[in-house]
């Protein structure tokens, strides 16, 4: 039995993926664990969602003279000399960091670094699934910047990107553009970004559905978080008409004495005519809605905005114009919902965004390409819009590759590709 | 085809698995890299040798309903009422950290972050193939032993241990203290203590073999490094007769006045006899040499040394005391090579000690739980002992069973378990 046999299959018996039971627990309140267990979500969670897997045989001492001691010294002395040589020679070319502090997971607000796990490893699983990328959830139990963007840069070596996720605005403003600054890896905020590709995406083919071009739209956005602002950006460097963001304490403009920093440089491309007061008062006339907020919108104002409008209510559960609502007077409708047609999901775009940047190494994400992305995810259904279809499925087989060519070509235009 | 059909299997041809080629590179260096492709050993690390795979499915709407949102939320918020409940509900009972600084890499030295990621790698499939424990590669690019311990500190959240490995002492031992003090996971700096079970298991069997006990024995340590340290550590605490640590200058005692924080403490434990001079002179008369350094031990030395006497020489590639040198005085030899018997190989130890802790949820790593991995991996050759099998093979199926069950039931015993 001692000799070099082949092992067997991992032993993954050694660590039991169980609740806590009252009969083996010094705990007494493990007894209520009980509750979890019943529900499908928790029983699917049990154990986690994920699971590291060499891609090596590992079957005897000639595998493992390979893949570990001695040979292994001969590959880190080559990435010693040429740093890039990591790429080719280790996992570092298809491994992203998902990167949280907690403070801004799904609706729940700060529920810290632990809690934010689950969601990590959703996110985790879907890069795989979706886009072949590798991805290790990352939760820092640190919340100021200059120790976000410090711990994130020690860590940086052994991943070929960073997706940042789920850190509370304004910080994530600062924490992405000065990670940006110091890593020659793609670092990408999905709340900010990916939210406005898609969305961007949806409006090109809405516009093109009911006759119109970006140029032609006047929008307001509902919410000046992560996402608004991301989407702000993105639809004026689009071309759209204009954009107006407002805020709980209404539209964001430069007579306003309480503007943050990010929103202060909002009023710099957004809102050109501009207006004032509240987001009601925005809407009227306006060819697009576009709500990344929680609030509610009454029917009234909706009521008010211009003939074969665009609504795209994102909040969940609970979208700020329900689309029965939402309906009655607008051409196309769009929700964050899987239960109603033209859903905004992120997955539409991290999974080919980090796919096609890393595809050919690029050393960040430029507007270009978040453009690319959204053009080549619109293009994806060209041929089969309608106003119940102006975005593809999250399930739709063709959207990674598609999303992931556009956006290694953008790459290679832009200059920051390096293969 | 935008409908909810079924996924294709994940798209892992996205992001290319190759080294650079002068066609398709603006690097005109990358032509060299003909060579790295030669070799067995580029050959197969190329792309890397781990992967993420998911545990759940993602083939459906309702699938993502249960992974990711709205599902997930309800797992985030019972975690962040009940933290425990994180070890039942995402991956963290059985995924490592795999953490260093690339200070002290093999017998390479400071070769950086980077460059270390290869064994980082290779030491995270060991621990998925040989202890069924998921672990993931973390090189940071900093080297200060603040800046070390706080992000380690900051990235534990997601992880349920951390295993520290190649960062050069003595900073090695002041991050492990440090760590173990601030996380309530176990912490285990593998070449410290990894080296020293095994090699605590290998003495025993090889003192049985020759007809005594520990206690009977005189050992001399050369190296006063990590390994060293931790050897004459867990030989005192196992009952060792006496040991004696020898470093470039010649054996650690009271007397000396070069000696730092770490080697004094060694003076309060080791040495009892009260020998100084050279690592040769210690020789005379010792019962057992153990070499964890790079230097070599001349034949006169090592001919002064106790009939039956036990040499474990595992400097790699070239012992300090050739194996065909060491038969001529040795009633026992062991070393760090696959290609001689009895081989002091980590991997018999680093696997079976995190499975048998996380599998009961340990806070900690304690001394007991070491020592009970050392003795359940000399028991595992119990009844095959012979001068030439003192310690199992590498690929030997019982040996993580057996140390984990070991390990977990001293967890117990010292009441740091919480399973």
């Amino acid at each position: 039995m001692s000799g070099d046999s082949m092992t067997t299959a991992p032993t993954l018996s050694l660590i039991p993926q169980r609740a806590l039971s009252a009969a083996d627990s010094l705990d007494p309140s493990a007894m209520d664990n009980a509750a979890h267990q019943e529900t499908p979500v928790f029983a699917l969670h049990r154990g986690g969602k994920m699971e590291i897997a060499a891609t090596v045989p590992l079957r005897d001492r000639a595998d493992l003279s390979l893949a570990y001691t001695p040979g292994v010294a001969e590959v880190c002395t080559a990435i010693a000399e040429r740093p890039e040589l990591a790429r080719d020679y280790t996992w570092k070319s298809h491994v992203v960091a998902v990167v949280t502090d907690g403070t801004a997971v799904l609706g729940l607000g700060d529920i810290g670094p632990l809690a934010a796990l689950p969601v990590m490893e959703g996110k985790a699983v879907l890069f795989k699934q979706f886009g072949g990328v590798d991805a290790v959830p990352i939760c820092l139990d640190c919340t100021d910047v200059d120790d976000l963007v410090e711990t994130i840069v020690r860590l940086a070596p052994a991943f070929g990107g960073i997706n940042l996720e789920d850190i509370s605005a304004p910080r994530c403003f600062e924490v992405e553009a000065r990670l940006r600054e110091r890593l020659d890896i793609p670092v990408f905020h999905d709340d900010q970004h990916g939210t406005a590709i898609v969305l961007l995406a949806a409006l090109r083919n809405a516009a093109t559905v009911t006759g119109r071009t970006l140029g032609d739209l006047r929008a307001v956005i509902s919410g000046a978080g992560a996402a608004g602002v991301a989407i702000a950006k993105i639809l004026v460097g689009a071309g759209i008409g204009d954009v107006a963001v407002a805020d709980s304490r209404g539209v964001v403009e430069s007579g306003r004495a309480d503007l943050t920093e990010v929103k202060q440089e909002l009023c710099l491309f957004t809102n050109r005519t501009g207006l004032s007061g509240s987001l009601e008062s925005a809407l009227a006339g306006a060819d697009v809605f576009i709500g990344v907020s929680a609030g509610q919108v009454p029917e009234s104002a909706v009521a008010t905005m211009a003939p074969g409008c665009i609504i795209a209510a994102m909040a969940n559960p609970n979208p700020e114009i329900h689309p029965d609502v939402a309906r009655k007077y607008a051409a196309v409708v769009a929700t964050g919902r899987s239960d109603f047609p033209n859903q905004v999901n992120n997955v539409l775009a991290f999974p080919g965004v980090f796919a096609g940047a890393m595809s050919v190494r690029a050393s960040t994400i430029t507007e270009s390409m978040k453009l690319a992305a959204a053009e080549a995810l619109a293009a994806v259904v060209a041929d089969e819009l309608s106003p119940e279809c102006v975005i593809p499925s999250p399930f739709d087989p063709r959207v990674a590759p598609a999303v992931s060519a556009a956006v290694a070509a953008a790459a290679r235009a832009a200059g920051v590709a390096r293969l």
